[in-house]
Formats: structure tokens, sequence, C-alpha cells
């Protein structure tokens, strides 16, 4: 939760005054984590804990400004300090009732280009774009990692890196592979230039002009736009917004259309946050290679999971190399680095050989310094600290919607990640929403984004990936009040 | 031609030394460029150019090192320094006879893919591969601008880049295009990863899979490649080793096959080093226009022009955005910065599109340590000294060809880049040669590689990429040899 990085040899006073401080803070999140505080219930006092455990005050000072920045407590002004509140939360989105409709071809790209361009402004508030805020990211860290791989690489710009990649960062990311229960070996791995080459590469290798593509709904829009460039259709399947796909609607979809392959977020998916349980991912896998029909797995935000155990991969459960595992460090190491990869199964020749001709090589340095990064054991400290971060902010920004959007508004509740799913009322317009909101500097994703069925009219997308502030919790009720004028106005004639 | 950057406030001292040796090397290359000193001809002793220009002795071998090192004058033991000798050339292929036959579905890719396997090993002497040598890359510069780059713009991993990409870098790229007649904008430009993702964008933005893509004949098998990889087929045209393409076999593929676009090198193409005169540019460009037909100009070794002024870019003359001018920093820069860029004309919103679902933006430091290079001067001062040295290496790899090759090869005359074209007599089978070099621990570029019509299998592409050396002379000397044996072996029945 506190950084111990970044000491390099303290003296021994600084090393034991952190020491002590961390462990205060780490009593202090026991007890919030295990019950024993409860949200809204006042902490020990400074005094009091400094006096109960032996420490000077500003030792306690220390550990709670850390709590404060983890999201467990907040300051409230002459009172003291409070475990943080959770607002009760709204009810989740029902699961989806309908079956599948037929396959569609795509053409929001033009409407995703817009909001995106629209988004492109620095001085707005952004609650649009699935990018985590700087100061969640270890990019100080990342940064000495690409110095210290400049200095002991010299001459690396001066080659190709090759595909399949630099191979010290495919033997970290084949060791941690293990975490999500794959045994992932350094060769079966092709670095790509982020996830989304990964993804254009696998439909590329599996599936031709015309054919259809089966997605979850909503899905990522990229994967969309992604489809749309290739000439793909897209068959949209119901999804729980918790358990993610739905198998008995896949069944339905594989009797009565020639799907090409799957393209799925099974692992905290974009944007429910849906994940998938291992029973149901190892079903979906075996339903796929029953009829070899090839899987798509995008797993983007699979290390940012809350579970004590990270989440396995459907791709964990393939024996036949029929997935195609993708993912990316953009959403925990830093976008800006272009580091993705894919562990293509059957399709690896023909993956590595299209990303030759699509790229050529992936840029040199990023990967020498994630491979560094991974190495040093800093991916997990980081993961450990920022995954409590945005559980706390998604907290923070579920409860804003509570209090300030109007009544009937439905929200997920996702178990990792940053991103929040908001169904409004039938007779909200998102899509007018979003250029309401842009008027008043704040940016969102309108769930048209979501669908090329002209769906999620009435739902958005809002990101918890900058750290909490009033800010937001403004923008949340200018949204607020946006859809309720909305629903006044529509509510007149 | 020697360096005077990276040195920063020197003291009076070594300034004036380092002017003087200078001076003294100028004009003895002057001398040579002029005539004045013939190939073969002794230059002037130590002794006698020390007293002759009153400096040290020591200047004057300074000057004679930096001489030797771009390829002026050689050292021979106990005898002094002379001018290199060029062998007598062997003669030019000739020109193209035939017109040009029909489309062809592409396959080479598995063939191509199994050469570039077969060379990735260090130990190889390679001459297969169009990869400058670390020594001719301005490789410390750069990653010194890369360190600068990291330090200056502390963060930039942390957003995406987003198309059209770096700005700084776009600005460079713009400013420069006025040296090859071009007035760019540095919103007429995008960033992409390599040259190579600039063309597969460029072909995806103006054809679809079955199309058919005009292509000069020989052609850079990545072209190809590409091609193959995106279902577009190959229309080969006959091409002048030294005019390139021809006009006429052009108007005649016009008129007979329906040609979605063409992929074309102008400038210095690969592996022929052939160079349109620009009234035949500005015809192509007419020609094309009055068809509506997109030209895709792949300008990768355009800097590398031997001429006092660089060549102009088909682009020069496109007054209607019709042409799609791609190129990159690999051949100059180094290859692992994947930098490369397209400045697509009508096109430039849809190839956009298709940059960021293919992958979404580029590493985001790499262009900002180029950005870095280009405005710091240190990219011309370095395309100075490189050109000069590439004319001597081929001239070198020219010589060695003459010497050891079967009569009755016949050798391309490129004025700029660093390939040679090598037409072998009929018999010589070239895939066999490259498979039988590898066993001697040298690669070559089969000629097959560079058609998809089973065509130039007497044919090889050498690479005078790598710093001139005795092992390259022995290498060639072992093609030769090779390459008679098998004369011999077929003329035994």
């Amino acid at each position: 939760m506190t950084r111990t990085n970044g000491s390099h040899a303290p003296s021994d006073h600084s090393a034991e005054g952190e020491r002590l401080y961390q462990e205060v803070a780490r009593g202090i999140a026991q007890a919030i984590d295990g019950g024993a505080l409860q949200p809204g219930q006042k902490v020990p006092s400074v005094r009091r804990l400094s006096a109960q455990k032996e420490v000077s005050v500003s030792t306690v000072l220390q550990a709670y400004r850390a709590l404060e920045n983890d999201g467990y407590i907040e300051a409230r002004p002459q009172s003291g300090y409070f475990v943080r509140r959770r607002a009760p939360a709204p009810p989740e989105p029902e699961a989806p009732r309908e079956s599948c409709a037929g396959a569609t071809d795509i053409s929001t790209g033009a409407l995703v280009a817009q909001v995106l361009r629209s988004t492109g402004d620095p001085h707005l508030l952004n609650l649009s774009v699935a990018v985590p805020g700087r100061e969640l990211l270890p990019t100080r860290a990342i940064e000495r990692a690409m110095s210290l791989a400049l200095r002991c690489h010299a001459g690396h710009s001066a080659s190709y890196d090759m595909p399949p990649g630099c191979e010290a960062l495919r033997v970290e990311i084949a060791r941690r592979s293990m975490e999500s229960g794959c045994a992932l070996a350094p060769d079966d791995i092709l670095l790509t230039s982020g996830a989304t080459e990964a993804m254009n590469l696998c439909l590329r290798a599996v599936a031709g002009p015309g054919d259809t593509i089966a997605l979850e709904s909503p899905t990522y829009f990229g994967s969309l736009q992604v489809l749309e460039s290739l000439g793909l259709r897209a068959l949209e399947l119901p999804t729980h917004p918790r358990e993610g796909l739905s198998l008995e609607a896949l069944e339905h979809a594989l009797e009565h259309h020639a799907i090409a392959a799957c393209l799925l977020m099974p692992t905290l998916s974009n944007p429910l946050g849906s994940t998938m349980p291992d029973a149901r991912k190892k079903q979906l896998v075996e339903m796929l290679w029953a009829r070899q029909i090839p899987l798509i797995e995008d797993d983007t935000y699979g290390d940012l999971s809350f579970a004590p155990a990270r989440s396995r991969t459907a791709k964990s459960f393939d024996t036949s190399g029929n997935v195609l595992l993708c993912s990316s460090f953009s959403k925990t190491l830093g976008p800006g680095l272009r580091v993705g990869w894919v562990a293509a199964g059957r399709f690896r020749q023909d993956v590595e050989w299209l990303k030759m001709t699509s790229s050529m090589a992936t840029a040199s340095l990023p990967p020498l310094a994630v491979a560094e990064f991974l190495r040093g054991g800093g991916y997990d400290h980081y993961l450990r600290r920022t995954r409590r971060l945005y559980a706390a902010q998604l907290s923070s920004l579920a409860a804003a919607v509570a209090r300030h959007f109007p009544d009937g508004t439905r929200l997920t509740r996702p178990n990792g990640g940053f991103l929040l799913w908001a169904e409004l009322p039938e007779r909200v317009d998102t899509l007018a929403l979003f250029f309401e909101a842009l008027g008043q500097g704040i940016s969102i994703a309108p769930g048209r984004l979501f669908s090329a069925r002209d769906k999620y009219g009435h739902c958005l997308r809002l990101s918890a990936g900058l750290v909490w502030n009033d800010a937001i919790e403004r923008a949340v009720q200018t949204l607020g009040r946006l859809a309720k004028k909305q629903l006044e106005t529509k509510e007149k004639p």
C-alpha cells in the first residue's frame, strides 16, 4: 500500500520510520478489510493510536495519510479520520433477457472517431477514455527502466527486434502466465504494438472479409472498430453484467449462424466488468473447440482483478491451441509504451507472419524496459497498490452516481479494473448527454458506441481511472442534472 | 566527411587541430572527386604533405585515417596511401524487353520467411538483408537523443501518442519535405510503425482482397509479402535498371487490366536502385490521376541519393492528393526505432482510422528522439558522410563482384542507397546458391524473392550496408566460386 521502493540505502532511522508507519497503516487496513472497522466509523485518534502502538504522532499521521491516499479513510475537518462510507449502491443492471439477433455490418467507426476526437482536449474532465490517470501508473519507475535499458542495451536501435520479439520480455510474460493458470513458454508468445495490434492480427489470421465474429454485448468499441476495418460482421451475444457471456445464447448462435471466431473478454470485460466463472470459461473453450471455432481472448484487464487470486484465463483451459490470448501493459504500465502480446496457439505462425507484414517488428526499447521492470518485482508491488486504489475509486464513483443520477439508474459492480457501466432510465439519450456534457467540460462514453445494433442509447460508460477528487464529484453531479433535465423536458408535452 | 559534432566546448588547441586535419582531408578528397588524383595513384606521403601544408605529421595522419574511413584511400603495407582503385565495373543489366504479363496471386511468403529465418544467425556474414551495419548508423547520437527525450518528456509513456502522432516530428518531416520538392504541412503527415505499416495501411485504404496492384519488377519482397497478406494480386511491370518503371508498360497495363493502385519506388528502388527521371515521375503522377488510380510511393531510400541534390518525390508533382507518400528512418537512423510516416493525400482520414484500428498509436519515445535529432541538424551531417561511405562501399562490392563472379555477370550501378542487383549467367540457380552460401556462413537474397512470377532465378541482391572489409571480399570470392561450380557441374553431362 505504501511505497517501499525508491529508497536505496536509506539511513537506519528513515528505514525504521518507514517500516513503522507501514506497519501501523497495514493494521488499520486489515481492520477495515476484515470488517472490524465499518464504513463511516471513526478510526482511532492520532494521539490514541500513537500511545497504543508506542510510535510517534508523526508516524501515525504518515500512516493515516497513506491510508487516505489508498482510499481507505477520509479526513473530516475538526473530527478526525473516518472509514470511507460506501453509499448504498444503485441496483445492478438486470441479466439480459433477449437471445441474440443476427450478424450485422458495423458502421460505428465514424461516431467513435467523432467521440474520440472531441475528447482530445486536455482541459476536459475525461471520464470517457479507459486510460488510467497519470498518478495511477508507475510512470517514473517505468521511465527509469527505459533509461536503464538505454544504457544496458546500447545499439538496440540499430536492429529490428524481429518477431516474436524481445526474448527477455517473453520470458517474463511466460513466467507470469502461471498466475492465470497457464503454462506458456516464451516461444508461445509474440510481442505486438499493444493489444489492438494483437487483436487485429488474430482476427486476420482466423477470418476474412464478410465473416461473422461473435462478441459480448455491450462490447468494447475498439473491437467493433477493428472488425469494421477488416470488413468483418459482428454477432453480439447477450452478456450478464456480472457473469459474462451467456453460453446458452452462444450455443444457440453456433447452431444458427456461421461463426468464424469469437472475440471475447472473459475476465473483466469492457465495458461491463463482468468475469465468467472458471467453470463457464472451461465450458466455453470446450464448446468452441468441439466446432473448431477459434477463441480470441482479450485479457487486457485481467491483471486488475480485485479477487485475492488473479482470475484464470480461458486460455488456461485450452489444451488444443484453439485460444488466441491477447493482452498488453497499456492499462497497467502505460499506453504510450505500446507493448502488447499474443499467445496464438495453433495460429502462432500465421499471426507471426501477419505481424511482419503489418509492422515488421515492435520498437526495440519499450519491451526491454518492461522486461527490466517485471524482473525487478516492481510490477506485483504496483498491482497490489493499484487494485486497492481502483476499488476505492470505483466505490467513490458509484456512490456519486447513486447520489446524483436519476432514480431508476442501474450500475455494474465490477470486481476489478476501473470501468462502470450505467443504465439510465430508457428515456435518457446518452448520445445527446455526451454532447451536453462536453459543453460543460466533461467527457463520457455514450452507450451506443458499444454496439453495432443501435442499442444502449440510454447507457454510458464511466471511467474511474482518475484519482478521485471533488471535480469528479461535481462532474457526476452535472451529468445527473443533465440527465434529469432530459427526463423533465421529455415529460412536459 | 569527418565529425565535427560531439565536441562541445573543446579547448582552443583541439578545436584548432580538428579544423586543420579536416581542411587537409577536404583538400585530398576534392582532388580525388575532381579527378586530379586517380584511382590507384599514390597520394602524397605523410612527410611531404606535412611539410607542404605546414602542419604536423600527426595532423596529416589523422586526415588520412579519416579519408580511409570514408573510403577515399587505402593503406598498403610498406608503400603508403593510395586512392582506392575502382575495378572495371561489370556491364549493367539490360533494359527489360518483355511487356507485362497478367496479375498473379502471390505465394512467396513461405519462401521469404524461410530465407529471413535462416539469416537470423548473428555469426553469418549478412549480405542479404537491407539493413545498414551498426557502424553506419548514427546509433550513439540517436540513443543520446532518446535519453534526452526521456528526461525532457517525463510522463510520455503514460498516454497514447494518438494519430497523427508526435507533432514535433511531423513538423521536422514537413520542413525536410521541401528538399524533395514537396510542401507538406505537419497535418498532412501520419506517423507509423515503420514504412511497412505505412504501406500496409495505404494498401488497405485504397484496395480490397482480390484487387490488383501494379509494382516494379523486380520488386522488394516485403511489398509482395504485404500484398499476399492482404489477399491482393500483383501485376509486375518491366523496370529499367537505371531509369525505373517503364511508363509504356504501365500505359499498356492500365488499358488491359483493372488496377486498383500502384505501389512503386520511383527513387532508388529496391532491389534495382533505379530512379525515374523527374519528367517521368511527373508523367507517372498525371497518368494515374487521369484514371484516379492511387499511387503509393515508397521513398524509403530517397534520402540516400548520391546526386548533389536529393531526387524529387513523385509526390512533389501531385496536385490532387492522389499520391500516398510512405517513408521511414529505418535505413538512416535505425530500424529498431520503428519510426515511419505517410502523407496520404486524399486518403488521409481513411489511413489514420486504419492506423488506429491496427495498432492504436505508435510508441511515444522514438518519435520524440528522432524529432530531437532532426532539429539538432545531426541528420544532414550524418547523411552527407553516409552517402559517401555507401558510394565507396558499393564501388568496393562491385569491384569484388567484377573480380570473382563468372563471366557474363551483369550488375546495377545505383546512384544511391546500398543495394546491388546482380544478374548471373542464366544457368546459375541463385536459390541453390543461397543454401550453398549459407553452408559457408554467408547469406544473400536470391532473386526469386523479388517476383511472384517465378522469375529472377539467376539473379541475386547484395547489400553493401556493412563496412567494407576483407571478410566481405572473401565472401564475394566464395559466392563467385560456388556460382562457377554450378556452371561447371551443369556443363558436364
